[in-house]
């Protein structure tokens, strides 16, 4: 059993450093397919409620359709998962991603049988929305995985701002989706209104933290979505629906379809968003990599002319200290062998490859901290919906009201309420 | 190229749990092994400080006598090393700490060169403090990264126990040379005694913590030696080192005889705590191992039941729905196949591996906070050594004052100035 040397854990250092990226480069891929397999079957719910609502009469073909463009992006994220080194991961975050994927994988096992119930109509609009959104939000959650287990600073920025991306967007998704069924009743009943009311925070924040992480183009791109004077009319048509007034100078069907045609503009026009962030996060991966093998290059060099010669040896020894003076050092130690400088320039190497690593964890904490704040309104939410019985957008505005009362951040707000509900928990 | 399942997934989270603890065990070892080495060369240190005192005439076998003890740490150091995994790391702590090895393996390499300038004479007593007290450095740092790198929340807690035990009896340590010094020139000068004001505060910090973090035995171990009356002797004596009074009643040599007894057995106290945290630590190991173990032997055989039928099945389609009254489900669809809440169970697994992973995950945070808060401070006084040329305990004064000036944590004062430093570092 050899032992390492010093130089061995140089190289092993950086060499993990790459190991991470490789590792990473290939959740990105299935990260870009998940972006595009939930595009498709947010596209296939809505076909899919319309064509329920309509009692299986019209909307038939589309649903066919969309469900072929769902399929060939089920098989790219297929391929994209079985090249997912499922042997050999142990890295931290690898648990907690692949404990997701298994519900995202086994739900997609039961799309098909889905899908021909809808196909039946053996359910209801709503049931049917219902199964597709589970499925989309343990999709998104692999997205969530992916972010927090990234170890690159700019990686992980970017997949945070595509994981808020895809969430702002869903909410969107349902947004149009309860605006439709409103408009179409005639009429924004109390749960339908406090919907509408909810629906369009819980997208500004996405968007908010989206802004934060995202690189220039990609939040300009949104941007210039934002400020279009088609967004201005849209949220007209929201006021009306909070106001309860499902039609404007009499056509209720002119209102219904003209939210549909914004909201799916809207929609659309986020997808050219979010692939300019995964064009990005491809691009960045490629390069991240290809500067982490140039160092491992120039450092293997570096240390070859460093270390080559006894690192053990006296002339090599040099360690600051002062001479004792007249210790009777032969004048010939520090003129022969290796200069001081070297020696040093060696600790220095293995300082900086150490202060680096630390710089980029200290980056990560604040793109995670984003994430970290999401998972507690998540949790804080899930908790209040299960044991106050609330509807998420009751949950979510008692925690923004509790906040705001007090002064504090939602976040603090929540993790008080998770550590109260874990105390009453054991209590029980 | 095989899709990996669902079932795949929920063993390869289990299993990446495994293989993080199975790494994480040989980093013990080796952190094990650094602790009784560690302890090792601070005696060596400590011998060769009173060789060169004496100018050679005295404790010359004595050093002899712990270099060779320090060897048998070291070849059981040199096997713990060989037995870490520098070819397939790939955790994100992994990076940094081999970075840190990569330095304390370099030193170590150096370390018989250092042995043969003291014995030669060839260095101060303060530069072979110096040189011992760098390479001590760099062996505690790895125990740093180790405990940052942990994942599972319990063993992360006591590797942080165990590394400010370490760090609080290097301090103690140090303290004992520069009581010594003092005690022995008759005299404690201004920076002596600026030290020997530093000393027992940075060791009650590291203490604090490592109470915080340390399980009871290991506790109750320190609290009787805090509360020992040789403790409230040592108290009396540091007293008189600031006021600077060298000796009472007469006998200087008996002062500096008391201080070395004192301080020699309190530090060999302290080896004993530390031994229970190293024995705790390596336990709770094969501990977590085994339940990690047991655990996947449990989900695979539960699985193993749910999956085994075709779960794209129309019988296990059991994602929680409304039928829609009078759709013309066939009544068998309920009683025949898996039923319902068999299908809802393999979700409630797959949803209960993720929580449980995220909650490991929240309890990790709190023991990292406390490390982070150590490399704060560190950062932050390493930085005013440089930039204003301060020691070590002007740098920590500095900060404390401001600190309590400002009602604000030492943490937070740390943070702001390492802020501001990279500011001005980006202007220059």
């Amino acid at each position: 059993m050899s032992v390492p040397s010093a130089k061995d854990f140089l190289i092993a250092s950086k060499n993990s450093e790459i190991a991470g990226l490789e590792h990473f480069r290939r959740m990105s891929r299935l990260v870009v397919s998940i972006s595009s397999l939930v595009h498709a079957l947010q596209r296939e719910r809505g076909a899919s409620n319309l064509y329920l609502g309509s009692g299986g009469h019209r909307y038939g073909e589309r649903v066919q359709e969309l469900v072929c463009d769902s399929d060939k992006q089920l098989q790219v994220f297929n391929e994209a998962l079985s090249q997912v080194d499922i042997e050999n991961a142990s890295a931290s975050g690898d648990g907690r991603l692949f404990s997701r994927l298994a519900l995202a994988v086994h739900l997609l096992s039961e799309l098909r049988v889905l899908r021909a119930r809808v196909i039946k109509e053996m359910l209801t609009p709503d049931a049917a929305i219902k199964a597709y959104s589970e499925l989309l939000r343990s999709l998104i959650a692999v997205v969530f995985e992916a972010a927090d287990a990234a170890v690159d600073p700019v990686l992980s920025q970017t997949l945070v701002a595509l994981f808020n991306f895809m969430q702002g967007k869903e909410f969107a998704g349902q947004e149009r989706a309860t605006g439709s069924a409103g408009f179409a009743a005639g009429e924004f009943d109390e749960a339908l209104r406090e919907r509408m009311r909810y629906l369009p925070g819980a997208q500004a924040r996405c968007f908010e933290v989206f802004s934060e992480f995202a690189e220039g183009e990609a939040r300009k791109a949104w941007e210039s979505i934002a400020a279009s004077p088609e967004n201005a009319e849209l949220e007209k048509l929201r006021s009306l629906a909070l106001e309860n007034q499902s039609s404007v100078s009499g056509s209720r069907a002119r209102v219904e379809d003209r939210w549909f045609e914004l909201t799916t503009a809207r929609i659309d026009g986020m997808k050219t968003v979010e692939e300019r962030l995964r064009e990005r996060l491809q691009a960045l991966c490629e390069q991240r990599l290809g500067e982490a093998r140039g160092a491992l290059a120039t450092q293997r060099s570096l240390m070859d002319g460093l270390l080559d010669r006894d690192s053990a040896s006296e002339e090599s020894f040099v360690i600051v200290y002062e001479e004792r003076p007249g210790s009777g050092q032969p004048v010939g130690c520090r003129s022969g062998g290796l200069p001081p400088r070297l020696g040093r320039s060696l600790v220095d190497l293995m300082h900086s490859q150490s202060q680096r690593l630390q710089a980029m964890d200290d980056e990560l904490t604040e793109a995670r901290a984003a994430l970290e704040e999401r998972r507690l309104l998540d949790r804080a939410k899930a908790l209040l919906m299960k044991h106050r019985n609330l509807k998420e957008e009751e949950a979510y505005s008692l925690l923004r009201h509790t906040a705001m009362n007090q002064s504090r951040s939602m976040a603090d707000v929540a993790r008080a309420m998770i550590t109260v509900a874990e105390v009453w928990a054991k209590r029980e």
